[in-house]
């Protein structure tokens, strides 16, 4: 027999892998994740309602879903297919764009400020006030019919009244924006018709009115005209823009776009042959051109239940009605009010498209149910969207959809993502709390926020604030920043020594300790990501190993093993790039640069082109000199140079120190730093200025007292009233005295000082003259 | 009872996950990979023992290594602890050190050529014929002692005979290189004679005798002198030399460096420990200041085996000795043929520690069971390296680690990379097919080289021939390029015209289809890096998926889905990456730009700066030249701007296009591209520059053909020679013909014509006489 290798037994593990665990809305608990096909996973998102911009509500969920997603992909690489849809059909939608196009139109028609304009202001604000306004208003206060006018003012001052404010908000959660729109347009009237009379009736005094006035004249324009608008374009663009601006949004937020994107618009064919599919298998019928979901004839079938997600909710008429729009046909012939719309009958106004029930539209849940099918098939392992969206929305999704597949369980997985509110309460545009996606950016980066959403439960509601942004995120900001600057720095230190040949062990109790803390946090971030994705902890995780690195590395004397500080911020680097928190590629120290968030992606040309651009017209400016051989060519090319310096390259953060040797030291810095310092310089050169000017001005007021003190010619120096009366007796030709005030003669000592005096005072005085006619020579000028 | 959700069931996977299989060497079979703690790995890969530089095989081995590396942690997503050690103790490492060392302080020495020199290398040069050369050659043909000089002539002319040299390498595989090494010697030493004969001397003609037999004089150096080397340093440098020129072609290669990295020289006194744990373990003895390993009375303890990689190479005296090292002491005392040094006593010239068995050093095996375990602990998941350790290295390091921890299974996983062939042959210094890692990046680029090996199975034989690269490699490369190539392209082009709004369901059977096609691709290369990592198959998955999808792009009047051509794109994309084949973040479509493998990795100051100072100094130079005011300055200022575009910035890739305006159009460009374009317009000039001068040739021959017909003064012009004998018969004063031969009177008109002959005669003559003496003052200066 051959020799043989011995038996070989297949190793036991002392700690198994922990396996992922999601909490599933459809249990309210977190169940162990399988997908159905091996590691495929079939995922559907809710995409947004196009008709206005994204806010910080989306922003939490969209980047949370894209934390999740992340995860999923980079983390658990789980091969993941992320499926969005964009709803460009809905009731919202219409009556944006209807008002848009309405008002639009009403501009262009005008061409001066009239009576019949001011009139049809003042019946859509009255309008107004009585039926949006009123609902705000207690009883007593509400004004009566042709008084609006008069008892407006009133009004106006008890809304200073924060207490009956907040009353009105308990009867009708938008009066704050009722009443102040009432009262823009209130003004904007009262403008209007004080221009009318005095004549001022301007094309612009007419636009002012219409635009201040724009929300309360579009209802009513609406009410009169709406029925009018058909050209399926107009409600097209509105969506096309909005969609736009909210990937624009997305990239900007870092959120990856989805790997399948589908518009209701590009489905219409196939939601009308699905809800055919779900009346024909007998949940649904048709009132008025309309087809409505049996709910009840689904839950009482076998195999299917309405309401999976919040059954509890199944009679909310708010929630169902807010679910049906604001366009619906009228509820009549439905067989339950729980029943929803599959399909509207369209009015006019409102666009359409063929079907076997006459034109309409597809209902809102149906949206959701077609293109996820069409693209997922008739289940998928996870479906996501906001908390506000589980009833009715993916509850009436889940039903439709299980009653055209006649499954028991299209979507394995429910995941919501939860509320967000700022300062604590919940975020609307009556309370002043809506913040656009737009407006965040500019006061935090995509890294902030992103961190900010991290750090809380993406299932929880986060409580968006001032103090947890300023506070709390900064400062893990900070943290790793600081970190991987320290790690860096001392990399390349060590790079720049060279490896250490002293024989030394530098693996010792330290870094096998900092080793362990290493390994137990990888195994304690996967936990806590398989603990249904809790992010808080596993941001915890990292911090902890950055404070424990932070600790080794200060430590007073160590022998520092840079391989392994290394090695820490490396998997921190590639754990927050996971994240999405920045860039780099793996095994990158550190999450990159953040970047201004509208810049997206770099590549090499998009980094150089600014750089060369510069490079090549400072050349062309040279180049444009030196041929034309003007007098200061050289001068001006000197004076080129120091632009390039000053001006051109500040803004691109690179530094040019002119050195000594006629060689710049090139340094690429912030541009902050560099106009900063380019400031500093300015002042410097200012200070120096005002000294050499006050110095200049020093010495020529010096220069004039001298000049001062010839004034006097020397003949008159002896006489008064130069020296008082009686000081000598009598002159000689010259001026100079001959005998003192009493006829005394003169010592010889002091005659000849008084000669001296007096030639002194000859130069002073020819000094003075010629000075004196080069004055006048220069003011003849 | 408040109203509950449904019950929700776990859903069953109709196919499951795959597992990771390896093919493990300790079973010689594909086993199950099971982790002992979680998802941590713990993975020794045996370093290189670093005496000279790194060739084909290392590359084959450690970037084999890393894919498998790189596989484990971003595909499998396993937290890898990866240590390596470098084997900088060795006998290699001394041999080689000091025969530098001596063949350095030899030439040192020498300040001419001497007999005494030349003695010397003869002397060495019959050492090596007798003791290498001869084992090559058949038993009749040895030069007899005393003769070689006269027999070796004969020998050269034999070895041209290429059967008689296979005959050779069958008795000695290195007898091609003694051969040649015995011969350059040979050459030199005949040349060294005759210039000694001839009083050429010089100390340059003493050190190319040193250079050319070095070789064949190091070995009788170290005979003679090697015991007279101790200075520890002489030998740290070599090995600190060699190991930083690893690393530098490791990174060129896209090598991850270790995590943690070991060198014998900092762990001499654990290994000392361990090597006293084992002997009081019962497994070790002491012989001679030496310690041998029991390898009998291991194999005999219950729960030990030895060699459990290769029990049919136990016996195996060639491999043992080889493992055992060159300077090895005598094996007197061993109790058995099988056992192996833990500790080698140390000779003079050999660096030695100390120990409680006398000065001496680590045996070869002894130095990884202590460094893994040091950073390991008493077990590890992986240990690879290159085929060629299996025995005895791997096999003693097991074995050792085993005895000292008292372990059975001191590692679980054994994986092997193949060998390396060159065009069909093992990689050899006497095939003359050995090529270092320099070389070969100097042909292919570290995508091209990791390419090849992914082509192949990690555990396979590789044979590496220019038809595999140009072939198999050079095709897959293309392939992927021009896919990501026409995917950017086809989405640049999609983003420039914006969203299609056209209503149009762009999702259909073909969509569908090649969505199933990236799912499938995404199972099926699972699988195969499931299936012990096959990657030919893994990379065979993409190149179909990358077909499919071209297939797709090309069909004709489609309406592509960008957003699925992307995707496609951008998943293998990431795959390529996860490979180590290229740079990019994750989910960026391509693999990167291959750059020059020097690069490394980018960051913005890396890219940025070679473009700033470039600027910086071409600023630097219009300033110098506008601050010294010289009369050329302009038009120097000019040729500055003229070199910055043709010379400075070609090498950056920046072309310089001077437009009409004075506005240089900057355009990125390969430096390739420029360099050519650049070639062209020289040619072109040059052309140009050959025709003007050709022209001007052309002209001056012309005036001086010109010139000399005023050669004749204008008197001689119509008397012979310059006209026939008997032409006329007199002249007037100025030699104008009054008769004609026959004495006749000229007829007016003829006089006329003669008259005015004379007259431009006059002139060309004056100005062939002003001429004459322009050219004899030029003469004279």
């Amino acid at each position: 027999m051959a020799v043989q290798q011995p038996p070989w037994t297949l190793p036991s593990q002392k700690s198994p892998e922990p396996t992922l665990k999601i909490y599933n809305s459809l249990t309210r608990t977190k169940t162990e994740f399988v997908p159905i096909n091996g590691r495929h996973v079939k995922w559907y998102n809710c995409g947004p309602t196009v008709y206005d911009a994204s806010h910080m509500g989306h922003a939490r969920n969209y980047v949370t879903q894209d934390i999740l997603r992340r995860i999923m992909t980079d983390y658990f690489r789980y091969d993941v297919h992320f499926v969005m849809n964009i709803t460009d059909i809905d009731d919202k939608i219409i009556i944006r764009a209807r008002h848009n196009h309405l008002i639009s139109n009403l501009r262009s028609e005008t061409t001066s400020l009239t009576q019949a304009l001011i009139d049809q202001v003042r019946e859509a604000w009255i309008s107004y006030v009585q039926s949006k306004v009123s609902k705000g208003l207690p009883e007593t206060e509400r004004p009566s019919a042709g008084a609006e006018r008069e008892q407006w003012p009133k009004l106006v001052e008890r809304f200073q009244d924060k207490e009956w404010r907040q009353q009105g908000l308990q009867r009708d959660e938008k009066f704050e924006m009722h009443f102040n729109a009432a009262n823009v347009t209130y003004t904007a009237l009262v403008k209007a018709e004080e221009q009318f009379k005095s004549g001022q009736t301007s094309v612009e005094n007419a636009h002012a009115l219409i635009d201040l006035s724009k929300d309360v004249l579009a209802l009513a324009l609406d009410k009169q005209l709406g029925g009018t608008v058909n050209d399926h374009t107009i409600f097209r663009s509105l969506a096309a823009f909005w969609e736009a601006e909210f990937f624009k949004d997305m990239r900007r937020l870092r959120v990856r776009d989805p790997d399948t994107l589908t518009r209701v618009t590009e489905y219409v064919p196939e939601i009308v042959s699905f809800v055919e599919g779900i009346v024909n298998n007998g949940y649904g019928y048709v009132v008025d051109g309309s087809v409505y979901f049996d709910t009840r004839a689904f839950d009482k079938a076998d195999g299917h239940t309405y309401a999976k997600l919040e059954p509890w909710s199944k009679g909310n008429r708010e929630l169902l009605e807010e679910g049906e729009g604001a366009l619906s046909p009228s509820s009549g012939g439905k067989r339950s009010a729980a029943d929803f719309a599959l399909w509207k009958a369209s009015k006019p106004g409102e666009p359409s498209w063929p079907s076997p029930w006459g034109e309409g539209r597809p209902g809102w849940h149906i949206e959701c149910s077609v293109m996820a099918s069409a693209i997922l098939g008739d289940n998928m392992d996870i479906h996501s969207g906001g908390i506000d969206l589980a009833f009715p929305h993916h509850d009436n999704e889940m039903a439709q959809s299980e009653a055209y597949h006649n499954c028991p369980a299209w979507v394995n997985y429910f995941i919501h993502t939860g509320h967000l509110h700022i300062e604590g309460l919940k975020m609307s545009k009556s309370l002043k709390n809506f913040i656009t996606i737009d407006e965040i950016l500019q006061k935090y980066t995509a890294r902030q926020l992103r961190l900010a959403f991290l750090t809380q439960l993406w299932n929880a509601k986060v409580d968006f604030s001032e103090s947890l942004m300023t506070g709390e995120v900064r400062g893990i900001e900070i943290a790793f920043n600081n970190f991987f600057t320290i790690v860096k720095a001392l990399v390349s230190q060590a790079e720049a020594e060279g490896p250490k040949l002293d024989g030394k062990n530098r693996f010792q109790q330290a870094e096998r300790e900092l080793t362990e803390s290493l390994h137990a946090s990888q195994a304690a971030f996967r936990a806590a990501l398989c603990d249904s994705f809790n992010t808080p902890e596993a941001i915890n995780v990292l911090r902890e190993l950055v404070s424990k690195t932070n600790v080794y590395i200060r430590t007073p004397g160590a022998n520092l093993e840079i391989g392994l500080i290394q090695r820490v911020a490396r998997w921190v680097g590639d754990m927050l790039r996971m994240f999405g928190l920045g860039e780099g590629e793996t095994q990158e120290i550190g999450w990159g640069q953040e970047r201004n968030a509208d810049e997206g992606s770099v590549n090499r040309e998009e980094i150089l082109m600014p750089y060369l651009r510069t490079l090549s017209s400072f050349r062309d400016g040279v180049r444009k000199l030196a041929i034309a051989k003007g007098d200061n060519a050289l001068k001006d090319i000197l004076a080129l140079s120091d632009k390039l310096r000053d001006v051109d390259l500040v803004p691109l953060g690179v530094a040019l120190d002119d050195q000594e040797d006629g060689k710049a030291l090139v340094k690429l810095v912030t541009p902050e730093e560099l106009i900063k310092a380019r400031e500093e310089k300015r002042a410097q050169a200012e200070a120096k200025a005002a000294r050499k000017a006050a110095a200049v001005e020093a010495e020529r007021q010096k220069r004039l007292a001298a000049l001062e003190k010839g004034r006097i010619p020397p003949q008159e120096l002896f006489r008064p009233p130069n020296v008082p009366e009686g000081t000598y007796g009598s002159w000689d030709e010259n001026g100079i005295p001959l005998t003192d005030g009493e006829g005394k003669e003169l010592s010889k000592s002091a005659s000849k000082k008084l000669q001296k005096e007096w030639t002194l005072q000859k130069k002073r005085h020819e000094d003075f003259l010629e000075w004196q006619k080069q004055q006048q020579q220069e003011k003849g000028q």
